[in-house]
């Protein structure tokens, strides 16, 4: 039974607290956040203590952290927590600085410490599958690769300032994703990006539709679109075209109903939104965190994979500004 | 917040046992079964007391008991817990013997509790979708209802022989579902089985596929079909033509991928049982209970309810046996 | 190279003089009609003479003819153009009397002369793949055959009158196409049906939805599901459930675009009605046709599939109004 | 009635002189082809005459013709048939040479003949019915378009050295595709290209995968992803994510027949080629020419649009070359 606690109460620190509680081998024991309320209100929900992150660190009973907190204490929270003997989860992006984050990497891998990144898109069970099948060389040798990723609705321009950008904010799930698929990072980035949701976005200096294309040293190719705004939901599908076949992960709906009138034949939209669509992936990405500290495995997704993601969306974003293709190998 | 009791604590009253501690308004406290081992291993799970059912019925401190034993001992349990002042939700079907349900029905009623039973498909999110399309209007009229039920594989001829048969076994879920759409019991019952899938049900003097129609007192008819194996699992459908349109509510699927190779089009296949596709009922339909015991509402699924669909049960098997229609209203 | 004679110039006679005309081993050379405006019309469309039917059946030039005519005039044709030494194609039903059918069956049978019946939808490319790949053993044995058969709309109630009554008139093909997927006839035959589309087809003595069931020697059941209105178009499904798997033929789509709003995911409409849904069908019904004649092979549906047909509509009628299941033994 | 003379009888000419047979509007009246055993056979097959390019551009009683010849005497053709005062329809690509393709637009535009270039996939019910929701307000502005064009199998290195590369041969018809539906060329286009699928592709200098994006004036972008082979057939989608909503063009398939067994669900695949997926196309293509020569109406698809997509594929493959991207600008 491995003690748990959690830095950040937010909304995303609420689906770990149920994730961790629920799971058989792992017990929510103290909550920090830097609203203490949010801290107070969760860990009496949970039975647990709402404690300051550094008593947290500090406190030898406790086993492994969560860290759930905003963006820029990220890479402060893994060097100490680790630093204390701790193993970490992490929620995605490591850091919006990628040398912060490089930094943060040689800190950490002095310390021994396994730090999982919380990519939770790799525990989604339908993209789970299509690697499955891809591994089990359902569809030959991957050639092709498609990534859709459109949010329901844009955040408020507030949140874009200081977001870091699409690349890092949003589309870094879908780096990732790549990697996880592809098994490997592209050599090349090519990137595309405009404003046409909402022109506060681009007078904020982001973008809101996004087009980038991964050049793979074996001459495969993977293509990623998002954009902040598709009024149907949460748009998440992955295609992956292989020598002896097609993979296509699809949108979970909201039921399976159909109705055929004479207006013609309507099913359900997609699962609305991240919490929704993704919350089984939050628990199976809670119990592979669980599985390998207890069991000394090594981490299903690693801090280079974090460092990874982001070094590619910096190259993405350099690459929608000058218009140029940019190779990975500047940044690693 | 309820203490609740639970009788029975085999494969079902573990579900039950779940969805008992994960609510927030109730709390497990005491467990009974047949075998003391299981009684035990879930009590100390969920932090409960293992007891004999006498033990929780009399419990003053027990607000309601789930019973999820055998079938053959539903009417007495629900007699007494009711009797000792227990709100009772009871697993399908009431009973085998329709003559002592209707009896259980009577002494229920004396007594003034609140009992629900345990027709969780009511509650799986795409009938309940379904059924309040049709509630909005959105396809007309009812005219003609179909359900498709089959489960994955037989059960051993051992269980089908103490198991009152198809019709009141399996069938009874889907009477129960043409009277939660259709909102009305039919006039009469038309039923043919067979058994094609083993020899040995047959020779068992029961049926493993058959269809049953339904016809209602104004035009309207229902036909339902079952077999006791789809060899690509469970598959659960509901279709509603109205006089405006019609509606399904189609299987729920293993994951969202699909693969295109040489060999055609492959998608998942339905989740595989019970357990697994009704899932989200069973949490949704104890959290109904909970809703209606607490707010001293109607139960959404009456005892009325489970006696009916054992009376459809009833006139089907006759019906099968005969080969003639049977009316419904001899049996009420 | 047949020369054809076409008997009646209608609607479904124009999508046969089409057929004829495409077929590079037929050649259209005459066309009646009662309507003398009809004849003379498609017969210049398509350089043919217009002559009277009795000028067509005496013609020795002609090889062939096609009764598209109304159907109290199917048994007298097909006896007079067999009796001539014609190949005939008769549309269905052979007649609306089982005794007048069964008098023609006999006459013709002394001529020698190959007849089809014109049951189109055994040539859909969709049923015959969904019967080739219960031929080639994909699913195993069939057990439980359902079709489900919605026209998109009712015919006036003076047709109604004239039709024979919806088992006669309407789901005779799916009788058809019962024999045609299960390889044999029922042994008994069960029907329920109402009038709920529209009360003046009541009042005319015939329903307007309607479920039959059919019982076969072996075990193994089918389930038809007929209704006169579908607002969302023609409805033509069928589906099998084997010991080894489940085959559905699904319906054909207007097109493949698919919408997705923020008030859901809408496809096209089924092809509008029979001529948009079947155009392939007849055009594969004709070349099959030619095929057998020019081969001098067995006709691929003959007039013993069509008596059949008619004989279970016959026992369809009098079982829904009397409510008891009819043996179809005791029309053959 | 116009009187059409057809350059070309090989494959794709023989499909032209079917639709052009079967429409109420024209008559083939010659067919030239450079093997003359090819044109007597197709010439006697529709009852036309066989003669020369020369004869037929030269003879005043035939009112157009129609090019598909190799696309090296596409330009030349053009020209002398609308200097002679025939309406044009010809087969893309309108040159390899876009200098040459300049020339003959210019050559054209002289002798004021109406000219259409045979894009026939703007003809495809699906698309068409996409673009027709779009120009609607379906989904309120574009905002992204993806198109995915497969083939189903790659075309020997022989052809690919002759083709012009895969942006002029292939991808032309979804640069053509992306300027009917964003009603606008792109300003800039950046193309990622590799020989995945045969090496010896790539040692032909051409490439058999590719990703191309197209930035517009207003910040709308496309994406274009080409393969020379998916084994599952021909994969041909179009999706269009506008403002409110998205709008998917999916494939057609073989049939509608879907199996489900303890192997999954498996549907039919995509239908096979061009020739099977576009002969609705071909048909409405032609239909649309002779209502456009006729009427005297503009053409639906110019010459223009021929030299526009042919610059794309100019500019693409000196992208994917340099690996930036390259303004269309420069080649207008």
């Amino acid at each position: 039974m491995l003690n748990i606690g959690l830095l950040g109460a937010g909304r995303i620190g609420n689906v770990h607290a149920r994730a961790i509680s629920a799971h058989s081998g792992s017990r929510l024991v103290a909550v920090s956040d830097a609203t203490a309320e949010n801290a107070n209100k969760l860990a009496a929900e949970f039975g647990a203590k709402a404690q300051s992150s550094d008593e947290i660190i500090a406190d030898p009973t406790i086993d492994a952290v969560l860290i759930a907190t905003s963006t820029d204490t990220h890479s402060d929270l893994m060097e100490a927590a680790t630093a204390a003997g701790k193993a970490v989860l992490c929620e995605k992006p490591v850091d919006l600085s990628l040398e912060r984050a490089q930094a943060c990497q040689r800190a950490v891998a002095k310390t021994g410490m396994p730090v999982m990144i919380g990519f939770n898109r790799r525990f989604d069970p339908s993209f789970g599958a299509l690697k499955a099948a891809l591994d089990a060389g359902e569809i030959g040798k991957a050639e092709l690769l498609s990534i859709t990723s459109f949010d329901p609705a844009p955040p408020p321009v507030s949140y874009i300032k200081v977001s870091g950008g699409l690349f890092r904010d949003m589309m870094i799930h879908d780096f990732d994703m790549a990697n996880f698929i592809m098994g490997d990072a592209p050599v090349s980035i090519s990137a595309v990006g405009s404003s046409v949701v909402d022109a506060a976005i681009g007078a904020a200096g982001d973008v809101d539709t996004a087009v980038v294309t991964l050049s793979y040293a074996d001459g495969r190719i993977a293509v990623i679109k998002n954009s902040r705004r598709a009024v149907y939901g949460y748009d998440q599908r992955v295609e992956l075209l292989g020598s002896e076949g097609l993979l296509q992960a699809q949108n979970m709906l909201e039921n399976t109903v159909v109705k055929s009138t004479s207006s013609g034949v309507t099913g359900a939209k997609p699962t609305y939104f991240f919490l929704e669509r993704y919350m089984p992936a939050y628990i199976a990405e809670w119990s592979a965190f669980v599985e390998a500290v207890t069991t000394r495995s090594p981490m299903p997704v690693t801090l280079d994979d974090g460092v990874t993601a982001l070094a590619m969306a910096e190259a993405a974003t350099r690459s929608a500004r000058t218009g140029a293709p940019v190779n990975l190998s500047e940044y690693c």
